[in-house]
């Protein structure tokens, strides 16, 4: 058995998520199975059903005290994300969700009726994604925490990694981002001027709505995929927004072996996303850049094949470059007309905001 | 939003474990998709591939502090475990394990080292049943937990599921029973006796290491299944042990219509569990009725086809009969001779042993 002294023992925190998965890959090894097409290297991992049909299977936890905080989370809400956040990752290979199981953590102050409601919302997502919940299990635990697998289906031709980004191709983004953030900004605010009881605090959340709907029910983009399935089209790259663009275009360089020039400009930005961040004194682009969870899309594509879809879906944000020294892998050309290079978790030689914890 | 008022509020002890499958299975309706052969019924789900496969999908979490204590279930045999105990549901269903995900809940007192040792678990339980992990994620969490996904194939006509037993069908199960629960009363025993630091306890494990191992590193059964495909035989019904003998033989009655005849003398049962129950003061029938975590299977066949296989493998321990009134579903006729209704958690009329909590 391995010696537990902590003094000898190396901290999760020096390695972070991404050097976890990577020690998970090197301690499991690469599948040797041939009818695996993809492992741990994608949002989903993909495997041959037969010649022509794969299957996509991925796993998400929603935990208590992490990525939720049952004051203001409504457990019909909760059920509805934690689904979502999967299908998310199928969407993201351009594949269709099938099936689902559920594996519920329950802590003692949970009541039937609560657990009731974490349903009726993973059965609306059900709904809403045209899947079915086959299985699951439910534990006694000390949190609150949804694990969550969903196995979607495609044809095998038309899975779409992150690895496929071409130089010249047009890095897009789907709907508007920063906006989950800014609804997390807003709901952290009234739950602490509730807890102080501020006097002068009236928590109308109207001018908030839907930011605040951003953060606690995010659709997947499954519409979306059907669409460029129906006008036979599909990126070169493909993946979802889970811990912000910047960090997501991060990953498809660094699958892909290129670059990218994004502009500040183009970013898509609802109002009410800009309104919040005003409101908080904060710079809406580093929402838009790093604040995550908004479960949007991001996909390279070369510019003549972008008229085959719906212009109101997307707008281009960039476009893919060779790649550059690793420091300078991203840029940004700043609303100002700067161009600064961008890391994964915030900007380089920019001394202004401090990308947000979420 | 629901009302938070635990005054009105059913609390989860009410309906017990089997009552949130129940109310899972109610809220999210049964599976209307044609691809879906069972859902929320089984030890997994099941669903066609093509025309001649189908892929089960089972999932299921080990959680600290409900399912191990950390201070004396290594890493390495938690993530072997994790693993196993899933594998064992595919097994139940007749099926062999390919693909798996995992996400693993991390609390701060969990360094990368111990990390890297249940990935090490995880891998010889990869190997041990050649599949392969193919996905997961991290999490911070306030206690370990590895919630684990597998997904199994199988050729559709070899499924075996809970509800085939027929009257007049032997009930049978694979190796021996009630040595998990030995195991965990020695290790629970010897934490205690450690903490206590009493002067005349000296920790010699030996005499019961089978009982320690089988509760720590409990196997999966595939190689049997293996060898009934190989024999070109498969059972009427079958399901595997986590709850405990009695628990799976009511619900294969349960899901059958049927009803059952055990015979305690009967039961398979490891000397060494014998000598930790004579040790303990206990009836080692309980151990072996109620203890669960056997991961055994049970299975119900005609007496003619038993003769295809191994009689080493397997032990015949009862009958199905015809459905008797609901409490005598199941009886069992003791070493003494009488002939006594078992409960899924207990005898009935029968005053002498309490069934154990694990």
């Amino acid at each position: 058995m391995e010696s537990q002294n902590p003094s000898q023992q190396t901290a999760l925190a020096e390695i972070g998520e991404f050097g976890l998965i990577a020690l998970m890959r090197d301690t499991l090894g690469e599948p040797t199975d041939d009818s695996i097409v993809s492992g741990i290297a994608d949002d989903a991992a993909v495997y041959r059903v037969d010649d022509d049909r794969v299957h996509v299977l991925t796993t998400d936890t929603l935990v208590e005290g992490v990525h939720f905080d049952r004051a203001f989370m409504p457990l019909e809400h909760l059920g509805f994300k934690a689904l979502s956040v999967n299908v998310s990752d199928v969407v993201a290979m351009n594949a269709t969700p099938r099936y689902a199981t559920v594996s519920l953590g329950i802590p003692q102050n949970i009541s039937v009726e609560m657990v009731t409601t974490i349903y009726e919302g993973l059965k609306q997502a059900c709904d809403a994604y045209d899947m079915h919940i086959v299985g699951g299990d439910t534990n006694a635990a000390h949190g609150l925490s949804l694990s969550v697998s969903v196995v979607g289906a495609a044809d095998a031709n038309n899975v779409v990694y992150r690895r496929g980004a071409q130089v010249g191709d047009k890095i897009c983004v789907t709907g508007d981002i920063g906006s989950s953030y800014a609804g997390l900004k807003v709901l952290l605010r009234n739950r602490e001027r509730l807890q102080e009881q501020e006097e002068d605090f009236e928590p109308n959340l109207d001018p908030f709505s839907y930011v605040i709907r951003r953060h606690l029910a995010p659709p997947a983009q499954l519409k979306l995929i059907r669409e460029w399935a129906d006008a036979d089209v599909q990126p070169h790259a493909l993946i979802d927004i889970s811990d912000g663009l910047s960090a997501e275009v991060h990953h498809i360089c660094e699958a892909s072996g290129v670059g990218a020039q994004l502009y500040e400009p183009a970013l898509p930005i609802d109002p009410e996303t800009r309104n919040t961040a005003t409101e908080f004194g904060e710079d809406v682009t580093v929402y838009a850049l790093f604040g995550g969870e908004d479960y949007e899309l991001v996909f390279t594509m070369p510019e003549d094949e972008l008229d085959a879809l719906d212009p109101q879906t997307f707008s281009v944000v960039g476009e893919v470059v060779a790649r550059e020294e690793d420091d300078e892998q991203v840029m940004i050309q700043r609303a100002h007309g700067e161009n600064v290079p961008l890391q994964p978790g915030g900007f380089d030689h920019f001394d202004d905001p401090t990308p947000p914890q979420s």
